[in-house]
């Protein structure tokens, strides 16, 4: 047998660029035609020409996704299956270390009165307090409220009114209502948490929850900061009122153990950098990254780039700034970011080894700038790899990418994809 | 209402002929392009010309098959669900009878050495002790054990050194460790083993396995042979260890019961065998089928022509060569067992009613000859059925069948869509 002149099974790395929001419908200033079609964008076509595309739905066809439940998919991870909810997700976003089981709630810091034994809101967010008093009232709770029925309770401050309560302990679900009533409903009562499911999980935790706010109400209402916000004329941030439970589910596995594989995030977003870190990804926010249109994309490039001579095998770049110009009806300032990403990405190609990696364009979601939303609408997806099957497209765009030959692909099956091609892939069998 | 000229909603019969590995990617050697877009197959593009074509991932993207799960795919049955382990495929290639709820253990005998009341291994394969002698041994082991705490236990003998044991009755579960602690391990003792999850049926087995492997000891150190082969220089057999426990899935129902159709297999491999044995199909390894390139391809032929002419509704042919080829990094044995397994259908489509047939190209996984080992890579699949909707692919490759109509469908669909066109369908619905 001849001796192969090639290298066999050479493993590969991977970068994945994620332009959020990038696909678009047509758009009637451009001529019907997309702002990825228009734009010039030389790299993102090379990465075409030389690959293999397609279309994805993050979650399923028609499906809106969210950027948490489309990076989730990004990640490898089925969002219905492992999407924590709100509450995890902001606690992650502000960097505390939730585990496995731990339950996490979205609060505001509010302002209540007691009428006949009912706590009424009179504003949902005290009249919008400022943070540093929020980390004053929040120590103040940390301090007086640790433990309730054997469940460990902790606060932490979030942005500006906002503090996230995080249960942690045995037989706990996230299964249960908010006691915020909803900007509608100022006036009315703080809501009592009901359990959402009739296990002893959902009743018990609901129980916990209602005991918490008791208590914050009477820790927070004779406050010294309180009495000295009401002399100012200012609401007082007397009681906290609770959103969006969620939980870590137990059977989450970090990503490094699910595919054999380290991964690095550079991201312009908390809520991503939260659920990189989350599936126990090593993330970051770049300085200069403002998730605008103006946002420095070469200090994002610097970062992934930086990323990459650590060692990390799959390095994520998002770009915030498409998603923006989609929600503000900007087709113009969406062609604009693509085209600096387009630059950004031409110098990454010159700085690594094509030879030796793959590379994948991809998205979150579309947000057209005639819906002003995300939109279920797939997004198109282009692969280079070193020996991948290439097709005959040349163009990253909505159209093209409909003719390339990975087909119509889900959100979860991209990252297996990735790593197939990068010599890394999932078996099953022998 | 005029009266139809054709006979309407006849059905068919179909032939599916399976390249084990055939899809690739594009080979620097061939000037980037593929084996099957090389070869000369006539027949192949004739069956892509009058047919309809696409991809096909096994599994799912990206997720490399083994051979046992792709053709489980290409059975009908989803491999996440039905997948029996190694053990029970062991089993089944050597012809032994098994029935669902039967844990089934690949075994080896082994030389150990009794130090302080544990068994050390000394050898995992008793210096690579001979298949008769091992009969001999698994004949006294049959005769001294037959049942341990209420469950039958039987030995059968596999390939030189390998055992094959099997437990049958009630209250079993395969999530048990392994007491083979692995080829890097000798000279440590054998591994007690434990259940893998938390139920009483793996506290069980896991149990009575670690009774089965000290009984195996006692009834086999003081066996006469044994003495014989230490007195000889030889290593005794005198344990065995086992690893790869695996159950027939309770709800596994029968390929003729599921699908409502008699099929034949013939196959080059005997765990193609063994799975087909398993979901109650006729299977057999045709003589002079070697699983290599030099295999007796009219001797397959013969066999598939004798199935077919007894009435089977549908035959399985399985070609091994290509994946041999991709694993050996050897395209052009690659295109040579292509073409000639061409030319086979050339014969058989010349000795079977092509009005009354169905007959689709399949494989259960790509063998890149860059990857030398199974890829997630999707494989071209054709359909030719008497009154299928015919598409404008010609060609039977990896990037013609990308355009087919077919699209991009997953393993378990092809068989479903094989008997929508022979006029079988199952039905949902009314």
């Amino acid at each position: 047998m001849p001796k192969p002149k090639w290298e066999a099974k050479k493993t590969y790395r991977a970068i994945i660029l994620i332009q959020d929001g990038v696909g678009d419908r047509p758009v009637p200033e451009l001529g019907g035609r997309t702002p990825l079609e228009v734009a010039r964008k030389p790299h993102m076509d090379t990465i075409a020409l030389l690959g293999a595309t397609g279309l994805m739905d993050l979650i399923e066809p028609g499906v809106r996704p969210g950027t948490d439940t489309g990076h989730l998919a990004l990640f490898g991870y089925d969002p219905y299956k492992y999407y924590p909810g709100r509450g995890p997700l902001e606690a992650a976003g502000i960097g505390v270390p939730l585990r496995p089981g731990d339950v996490a709630l979205r609060c505001n810091i509010a302002t209540v009165e007691e009428r006949n034994g009912e706590l009424i809101v009179i504003d949902r967010r005290a009249g919008r307090i400022r943070g540093d008093h929020v980390k004053i009232l929040v120590e103040a709770l940390n301090k007086a409220i640790k433990e309730v029925d054997g469940v460990k309770i902790e606060f932490y401050p979030a942005t500006e009114h906002r503090v996230v309560m995080v249960l942690r302990g045995e037989g706990l679900s996230p299964k249960i209502s908010d006691s915020d009533p909803g900007t509608a409903m100022e006036g009315h009562p703080i809501r009592k948490v009901v359990p959402l499911d009739d296990t002893e999980e959902a009743r018990r935790t609901a129980e916990i929850v209602n005991k918490v706010v008791r208590l914050a109400h009477q820790v927070l209402r004779n406050h010294p900061l309180n009495k000295e916000r009401v002399e100012k004329g200012l609401l007082p941030g007397n009681a906290i009122i609770t959103r969006g439970a969620g939980m870590i589910p137990r059977d989450l596995k970090p990503y490094h153990e699910v595919f054999k594989t380290k991964a690095y995030v550079v991201a312009e977003e908390a809520t991503i950098v939260g659920i990189a870190r989350i599936l126990g990804m090593d993330a970051e926010i770049p300085p200069g990254a403002t998730a605008t249109l103006d946002t420095d994309l070469d200090s994002i490039l610097e970062s992934a780039l930086k990323a990459w001579k650590q060692g990390y095998e799959i390095v994520y770049i998002h770009v915030k700034g498409p998603d923006i110009a989609g929600h503000d009806a900007d087709p113009h300032g969406k062609i604009k970011i693509i085209e600096r990403t387009d630059q950004m990405l031409g110098k990454l190609m010159k700085q690594i080894d094509l030879r030796n990696t793959v590379i994948a364009l991809a998205a979150d979601h579309s947000t057209p700038c005639t819906v002003r939303d995300h939109s279920g609408d797939p997004v198109p997806v282009a692969i280079y790899a070193p020996t991948i099957r290439r097709d005959h497209t040349r163009k990253y765009d909505e159209y093209t990418c409909s003719q390339g030959m990975l087909g119509r692909i889900r959100g979860t099956d991209l990252l297996k994809i990735i790593l197939d091609q990068m010599n890394k892939p999932l078996k099953w069998g022998a």
